[in-house]
């Protein structure tokens, strides 16, 4: 057995069973090993956003990591901005990288970079193989990193002699599950007196959730303790992943604009954590606060990320007098019909509150478009709801691939602006290649338009010819049809909401991924 | 006058003018200082690794900097892996990249990542502008460290606040640029000693050529010095941009295949090092050496990239006796008819030397199938030829693009293997908005061919099902006339060479971007 054979049978032996993948040459020695154990699917992207991105849907619904593999430091780069939405998303992933032979590193052969320097900035853990004989215990250690809790970005960086030497034989047993630890009770019952509290002025209260809050049992339980107490819900605003849906509590998001946010935020005097952070502006503004809430406003944690969220709301609710019979924010599954017409966002939202089907995975990276969708889908049948949580555009179709990966059962619809989805276009391929249940809906206004309205709040002349240049992605129109056909994926146009909601009945029947341009 | 518009008037007085671009919301204070200087030309990619490697192509042809811009670390990773092949070309680049304001990276916002870690190992200058005040200062030192000589990768990380805040009026002047040394006439007389030896078997000696020896004066007097003494000339595997075509010393290259390059070298005892370094195997095996050479071959360098290759060629001409009459490697431009029948490499080539017009410029991106291509091509009217040189795959496209701005009046041919041209496909679109005269050749084998190569050559059992998952990417068949379509460009597909070869000529004809798919 050499050392990537005793890789992939530790991989296996512990539960890692996918491996979204974009190998070269040094990696052969690995794709052989992979190849000898068929058990390891082996799902390939033609672009590394793909595989990373991938790893990151994947993980967002199976909640246990993936491999990647990578072809060095390049390789490595090009997954670059969907492992940071990993890391923002705390997905598990275990990245294996290939790099040259120890013995010919120095020799700066054209591929050679500084790996562990490019993979730091993105992974809570790195290291490289010392030799094949350290290799299963190596990839034992990044599977443990990776699967947390808290759940982490783990890169292995393989060099090839490491991969073809030989190793010990049946790799690592499967690594004990840690479980996260409870805020202690002090913590919990100061908070409890807080919001017992008489002081606070009406709608001056409120928890905000984000992370491992956002599913489980974690919203009901919010929901419970903002009926008992008279407090807001508030999620953050962008979230890994939403249980949402009729008969569900849906907790509205602090808004993505700096001025909505603030707004959302002003009255509040008392803000309570559960796997959230302190609410940061995406961006600085030369005239806006740095942090959203009020500087008079008071925020304590009940729990972070590293610990048993869903624990520490269940010892809450009980501290403030054990399980109320109301349950707040819940969704009466009611919503108006959509109107045809043009298609706008308030519509689409509409429209998919009447036609997701139950258990559905929404993958949103409308952006702009995408602002009213979510809160109009709460009437939905029940759903998951997957967010870009680290701000770097073309997460969404590799997250709706690895997510489909996940969850064969289940139908993904993946809903993404125009300019996002052309940084991981590729995506569409694996789709078809894997036959994923995968409905795209791409919003086409065919302009950044995010960044259009960022340039008109700066108050300065009209966009002239540099501005319209790198802002409208119009001039040619990206035909998505052809795009998706390309790739190999069957895909549809449409200009109406009628047309729209005949072509995502048909996309959700198909069974296969498929492809609606929807013109805007 | 703010931050960034001292910034774009230094970029505009140092002779940098053309910007490919890529902008966020922390760039849209740039945006704008862009918006109000219409003499940069800004050239948007709907992914970074088409902004980076069209700017890698622009510095090969225009031999001057270009400007890229992008969105903070996410943005900087994608443009990772051109950044890669471009530092392994040498191309000057200054890479502007966002960043939050001062007072906000702390806050862990989003989009927050470490932009110096990311840049550093791809980047021979990084630079964090302190203030809006010293923005022009330090934009004049990115452009200075970019232009060399030797040209280098400067990134230059601009925090929001440097953006907005209030800068000096006028920007920099333009900064003298700096001749690259000479070597010692010591160093030049002991090769000229050397070679004008007896003691060398026949076949025995060879100067191998890289860098900027691949154009100018340098491959004529090689062609001279081979003449004069009967050693070899060899090119590195891999070249920026090569000058060759009838009536041109066409030097043959360093096999990519380690057997190859192995045979080609295995009789070499004095290896003269012109702009090129020792070589070394692209990857490393078991069982191969790491160094390419024979252990008894004695190596020197007559030049270093640093150095003024083209004087030193020049001073060793005269060492050794003076211009010669005799140039060796002059191609006389008779090239075999192509036969028609399916497409192949060496029938393309011919094709190509047949057709390619004088003064075109090929991007050279095939691997497997462009094996052949260049050695054919030799016998075409004089061109210049571009090469992958850090092996990172996605180069030819974005390379063909930038090399179209800056040649606007050159035939651009870039000839790409469709399993690198996917990773980098959205190049098309850039190509279509600028109206570039790309005629992009797709080589469809629908394999990583090079891939299936490297395993078969392991030994091991035929690939199975996991490996054929990883390695060809022929279901679903990737359809680029589609692909191409859907990008605003117009495409062809073909299966013959007579299609190929009419297709060639409407292309080169058409005066715009287009596609021809080859099926091999």
């Amino acid at each position: 057995m050499n050392g990537s054979e005793s890789m992939v049978h530790t991989l296996l032996n512990n539960d890692v069973s996918v491996c979204f993948a974009n190998p070269g040459t040094s990696e052969m020695h690995f794709v052989s090993a992979l190849d000898r154990l068929p058990q390891m699917r082996c799902v390939l992207g033609l672009f590394e956003g793909v595989v990373t991105g991938a790893a990151d849907g994947y993980f967002r619904m199976a909640q246990k990591p993936a491999a990647t593999l990578l072809h060095l430091g390049p390789g490595l780069g090009n997954g670059f901005a969907n492992l940071h939405n990993a890391r923002r998303a705390r997905s598990g992933i275990v990245n294996i990288i290939g790099q040259h032979a120890h013995d010919h590193i120095a020799h700066d052969a054209p591929l050679t970079s500084d790996i562990e320097g490019i993979a730091r900035p993105v992974s809570h853990w790195v290291r490289t193989c010392a030799s094949s004989m350290t290799a299963p215990d190596d990839t034992a250690a990044a599977v443990q990193a990776a699967s947390g809790p808290p759940a982490r970005v783990a890169s292995l960086i393989l060099p090839a002699d490491a991969a073809w030497g030989p190793s010990t034989a049946g790799g690592v047993q499967k690594l004990p599950q840690r479980p996260a630890p409870c805020p202690a009770d002090t913590v919990i019952d100061a908070i409890a007196q807080l919001l017992r509290s008489k002081d606070h002025a009406p709608g001056s209260v409120a928890l905000l959730l984000g992370g491992r809050a956002m599913r489980g049992l974690s919203p009901r339980l919010a929901g419970q303790i903002a009926a008992r107490t008279g407090c807001k819900l508030l999620a953050e605003t962008k979230n890994a992943r939403s249980e949402r849906g009729s008969g569900r509590v849906n907790i509205p998001q602090i808004p993505y604009p700096i001025n909505g946010a603030l707004e959302t935020l002003k009255d509040i005097r008392l803000l309570v954590l559960v796997d959230a952070i302190k609410p940061v502006a995406f961006f600085a503004y030369p005239d806006k606060p740095r942090f959203l809430v009020h500087p008079d406003c008071r925020v304590e944690t009940l729990a972070t990320g590293d610990e048993d969220v869903e624990t520490a709301l269940a010892k809450l609710n009980d501290a403030l007098g054990g399980v109320p019979s109301q349950v707040a924010y819940v969704s009466d599954g009611v919503s108006p019909a959509w109107s045809d017409g043009m298609p706008n966002s308030l519509d689409m939202g509409r429209a998919l509150a009447a036609l997701l089907p139950e258990n559905a995975i929404v993958v949103d990276e409308a952006i702009t478009t995408g602002r009213q969708l979510q809160s109009s889908a709460a009437a939905a049948k029940p759903h998951d709801w997957l967010e870009i949580t680290g701000g770097s555009i073309g997460y969404g179709l590799p997250c709706a691939t690895g997510a489909a990966v996940a969850c064969p059962d289940r139908k993904v619809v993946a809903i993404i602006g125009d300019g996002s989805a052309m940084y991981t276009v590729q995506s569409l391929w694996t789709m078809a290649r894997e036959g994923l249940d995968v409905t795209v809906v791409i919003c086409a206004n065919r302009k950044y338009q995010i960044l259009s309205g960022e340039l008109d709040a700066m108050g300065g002349p009209p966009a002239s010819t540099n501005a319209q240049r790198m802002l409208s992605i119009g001039a040619p129109a990206l035909d998505w049809v052809h795009l998706a056909q390309g790739h190999g994926v069957s895909a549809t146009r449409v200009d109406t909401m009628a047309g729209f909601a005949k072509a995502l009945e048909n996309g959700l029947r198909s069974g296969g991924p498929n492809l609606i341009e929807v013109l805007l």
